[in-house]
């Protein structure tokens, strides 16, 4: 029936909405029960329920078998790691499995076949389901005492393919590769050449006095290689040369032209290529999110347009405010945008609206909220008054950031005068007495600010409520201080009391404070410009970061795989320090050039640190180091438009960074995209 | 009278046409007796005095005292070096200020005493000289026995002062100084409180077994200062923290928060601002020297307009042919440019010249040569054509590069047989034997190809030139080797038959042929792109090698005059490969991370190396970084316009890449800086 029809409309027009605002896909079933289906899935709840178990499948890492998560990593000290007992694991395991199926199912189901065929990813997800279900099943069936685990090294995948972002990130990555792989290439061209003319030219000669250089790092090809790999990332670079060139001044001629070619030349070449290819990423990333949402937005307009309580107008299509109000209270959406929505709704007063009037309703939601500081309280005493201008002024804050100043030149000072005193000879009365005045000021100033601002508006800044939450902690710290040791006199020592804990507790004050001189940041303005850098740096890295702890996550799994059996406690220092380093679990990019230069493993660990080296060290660094050239380049730019750099807030978006480059889509593409869409068939 | 006017005017139109094509500025006075001033200061025997004169005063360091210029850099074994008699050095160095002086004079004079005081280099100059010679004076009344010599630290400002790209350099450097110095303080802020956290996190304990964090690394505030500008370089990167990772995991968290914000956020951050400063850097400066040209150009046209042969008209200034060709006559350029403009002279026919036919006329100066390949000779017989046919064909050449590869490989195979094997076990006969063959094939192959091309089309490409005379010399080189060892055959060892030197010969042999496989690398396009990038950026990148030597130069001497006591040899040999490195003056900048993480000299070493650092490592690579940016994206965004690349000519000029975006100036542009000429008074 039309009622039933109009449900349907309205129901769509919500989930489209709903689309729109987070930039989703439109690309979904549109009849009633699979929209019931979508909303759900998209849910808080069972998105929570996946991405709690993505974190759960990934963290089994640091309880199951070969972990070594534990307080200490010297593996001389350490305590042997609690073991699960075999199937406890295992049933967790399956628990996550079966969460991924009905995932995969529903998504499946929800995009539709014809589509399913095309979606690689969906695909990869399945045949990963298998394999996984089956390794599992291997395990179980040798109770859980079989060596290699695939299933393992295939968990990061989850967290890959849950996330939009990182696939996209990906695919930008991957279209980077053939000009990584020519330079690449170049790399091992140039280390070749040059691994030949060192054989050539530290070859073994009758003087066994004179081939130092021959003996320690050119004594066959492989070492020859390493030798040479290891001055690539400069690790070894005085040493490798100072045989040859306390011989003859001119071999350094060699050393440096391989360090200049390979180090100054080809790698800064990496980063010029990655560079170049990353310059449009972030524009071209916000402005398809920008099209999908006006796109969602458009498809909503659309069905909304087809409800039968519409007049069916010749030229041009409308939609009624009544519909759009339902939607509207439906959908869900920040409270701030549906108010603000509903408010010029009101304002507008017509009872139809156009394509463009409706897409201009929901510009809304590309505004950035702006942030609104609660008024300072106003007091009707004139000394009020007057006490609220002085400590309300910024020059309040300008004395408070010269005493956190002086605090921490202070403690540098006790730190300084106490450097090499015995423990015994220590007095830390001084320093107990200028925590206790300064923690006094601190929390002085604070009260004064909230009477001055009123604690709403107080709260409402965040440096603000740094400062408060370091403030309440320090008083908090130093009240138990006080209370173990009593006041500070001289000769004052409390760790000799007994209660060593709460002695570092006093050392943690002092910390804390260092922290608080970070408040300072804010204050100036070039410091601030790259804070904000960095921050925008952080949130756009996410995709990055995320692909980076996959690789990671692989490398470590096939790492612990790899090695099981070498972290033995030996005798020498130097490897000892070797095997502590490689068995960290995280620490692996440390361990490579170590291991490296004392040749301590097999030949394929070598070749897995170099892969693990080319993948975090170079390729990754590169990619941060365009998306930061990138970003810090486009801030630059916009500081020199606009010069007041005063009002700076903190939540910008990326959306608004571009905004002013940003193109809107036509409302050609828009309807040609909507007629593309598998499972809406508009009526005209 | 007219006849003197007339010459005068001759003679400034060819000053100012040698001036468009030198891209100097035309502000100099422009009387009969200056211009011959001015031709005879910039004719090449005077330039190049000059030089010669700048390069003596600077290679006098080599020769002088404190000097270790010797084979061997190890002080033990190495002959004291030659030490000249007071007065020799002196005395050179006496003649070098007397040609400075003339230098400075002759250059104040010409642009004149009003330009005089407003050119600051030229009073440093001046200053300079001053203090040199009152320097020298101190010198030779002290009988060169005097420690300071200040004289020393300036010598590199001549070489400064000489060069206008290196001025316009450091001018760009200098505006990017304030924002390179609020990275740096952020550095320092960075630096300073990780290192108060560092000394509250690892404070001594009771446990004298628990400290060993503290004991090496924090003891005091410069300890650990040094420790955290140390892992800022990465150099002592693992190891710093192994004894707290040891102790408790969770000490890691502070090393790896110091390491991604100084390394990875604030470093990359330095990077970020220079390439954003110095991205128009390259156009700003080509921009520059067109404009200077198309003035030199505009002047000289205005001065023979103002001839009095010349038929004055109303609207337009006209200039003769005949005063033209006269003065192309005398003008000094490269004559490929000078009968190129003298033939369309010819071709215009016609009698006057418009400012635009002008300036249309030297438009043959920004052009580049089009290098056109001598024609191979055409052979009568039917044999010689096919012959011709097959060794001219382009397959010919790629059999030689797959020969050359085949030889890298088989010298590779002979490298990885013999390593191991000691030199009395090892049989040279198979490498002596491919190493004939491969000759022989080489020989045959340059016969051939000549015989194919003709000598003159087979020596007009560079890569030709370099295979011949690779192979003229590996040629001699073999021919010696039998000389000397006779025929190759099993059980060959040249070595033992006493001529050691000619035995280095054959590995020299096989050294060059691995240059020789170097000639591949224009048939790969993507390094052929590369190739070409870098060899742009070598020519970009001289200004900024001068400046660069030029601290170099200032840090050296610098550091001769410090630690000219410390180089004395020790027990310890770590201690002493320190010295012998410090001792060296080329290698300072890896001298640095040894010396801090020794702790052998003392802080004010300390500061210098650190200084040291900051300006080579930091600042210089990240300039070097960002100019490779910059040429790289240029060159790539050109190549994906143009696709083919199949006719790269390596002698691109950096005013070519940019001429698709270079501006014209404009017609008044030019003639506003034409009539604020100093000395030149135009007429109209």
């Amino acid at each position: 029936g039309a009622g039933a029809d109009n449900d349907l409309y309205i129901n769509q027009a919500i989930v489209f909405i709903e689309d729109a605002i987070q930039y989703r896909s439109i690309n979904h079933r549109v009849d009633s029960k699979s929209l019931w289906l979508y909303r759900w899935y998209y849910s808080r709840t069972c998105q929570w329920i996946l991405s709690l178990t993505i974190t759960v499948i990934l963290a089994l890492a640091f309880v199951e078998e070969p972990s070594s998560l534990t307080i200490t990593s010297d593996v001389r000290y350490r305590l042997p790691a609690w073991n699960p007992p075999c199937g406890l694991m295992e049933s967790v395991e399956l628990l996550c499995f079966l969460v991924f199926v009905v995932d995969v199912s529903v998504k499946s189901y929800l995009i539709g076949w014809k589509e399913f065929w095309k979606n690689k990813w969906l695909m990869a997800y399945i045949l990963t389901l298998i394999v996984s279900l089956a390794d599992w099943i291997v395990s179980l069936s040798f109770f859980c005492k079989e060596s290699v685990r695939i299933r393992r090294i295939l968990r990061p995948f989850f967290l890959l393919q849950n996330s939009s972002m990182m696939k996209k990130t990906l695919k930008s990555i991957n279209s980077t590769l053939p000009e990584m792989a020519s330079v690449l290439l170049l790399l091992a061209v140039h280390l070749s050449l040059f691994t030949m003319f060192a054989m050539l030219l530290f070859a073994r000669t009758k003087d066994n006095q004179q081939d130092k250089e021959w003996v320690v790092y050119f004594r066959n090809l492989p070492d020859s290689l390493t030798s040479l790999l290891v001055l690539l990332t400069t690790a070894n670079n005085p040493d490798v040369m100072i045989p040859a060139y306390s011989k003859n001044r001119a071999y350094s001629i060699f050393f440096i032209l391989f360090t200049v070619l390979g180090n100054l030349f080809l790698m800064n070449l990496l980063t010029a290529i990655i560079y170049n290819q990353f310059r449009g990423y972030l524009l071209k990333s916000v402005q398809s999110s920008l099209f999908r949402r006006r796109l969602g937005i458009r498809a909503a307009f659309e069905v909304l347009s087809s409800l039968k309580e519409t007049p069916a107008s010749a030229q041009q299509s409308f939609v009624s405010v009544g519909a759009l109000l339902q939607v509207l209270q439906k959908a869900e959406m920040d409270s701030r945008c549906k108010q603000a929505i509903m408010r010029s709704l009101k304002m507008c007063s017509c009872d139809q609206l156009s394509a463009a009037q409706f897409q201009k309703l929901f510009e809304e939601l590309d505004k950035d909220a702006i942030k609104q500081h609660p008024s300072s309280p106003e007091y009707q005493s004139h000394f009020m008054q007057k006490v609220q201008f002085a400590f309300g002024h910024p020059y309040f804050g300008y004395l408070g950031n010269v005493v956190a100043l002086a605090n921490i030149i202070s403690i540098c000072v006790v730190l300084v005068i106490d450097a090499d005193k015995q423990p015994s000879e220590r007095d830390d009365f001084f320093l107990g007495a200028i925590n206790c005045f300064f923690i006094l000021y601190y929390l002085l100033e604070m009260l004064l600010k909230i009477l001055a601002m009123g604690l709403k508006r107080y709260l409402s800044y965040p440096s603000n409520r740094f400062d408060g939450l370091l403030t309440v902690i320090l008083l908090i710290l130093e009240i138990a201080t006080f209370a173990v040791y009593g006041f500070p006199h001289p000769g004052w020592r409390p760790e000799f009391m007994g209660l060593l804990s709460l002695w570092d507790m006093v050392r943690l004050v002092n910390m804390l404070i260092v922290f608080r001189f970070l408040r300072i940041i804010p204050n100036m303005k070039f410091m601030a410009l790259v804070v904000t850098t960095l921050l925008d740096l952080v949130k756009n890295l996410r995709a990055f970061a995320g692909i980076l702890a996959v690789v990671f996550y692989a490398f470590a799994i096939t790492g612990i795989m790899l090695f099981k059996g070498a972290v033995v406690p030996l005798g020498n220092t130097r490897k000892k320090n070797v095997i502590l380093w490689c068995s960290a679990q995280v620490e692996l990019i440390y361990c490579f050039l170590f291991v490296l230069s004392v040749h301590l493993i097999c030949r394929w660990a070598k070749i897995y640190f170099v892969a693990w080296w080319l993948i975090s060290s170079v390729i990754w660094v590169n990619l941060f180091v365009a998306l930061l050239l990138e970003n810090f380049i486009h801030k630059w730019d916009r500081r020199c438009q606009r010069e007041s750099l005063s009002d700076i807030e903190y939540q910008r978006t990326v959306e608004l960074m571009f905004r002013d480059v940003l193109e809107e889509p036509t409302e050609e593409e828009l309807m040609e995209k909507l007629h593309q869409h598998p499972h809406l068939h508009l009526c005209r």
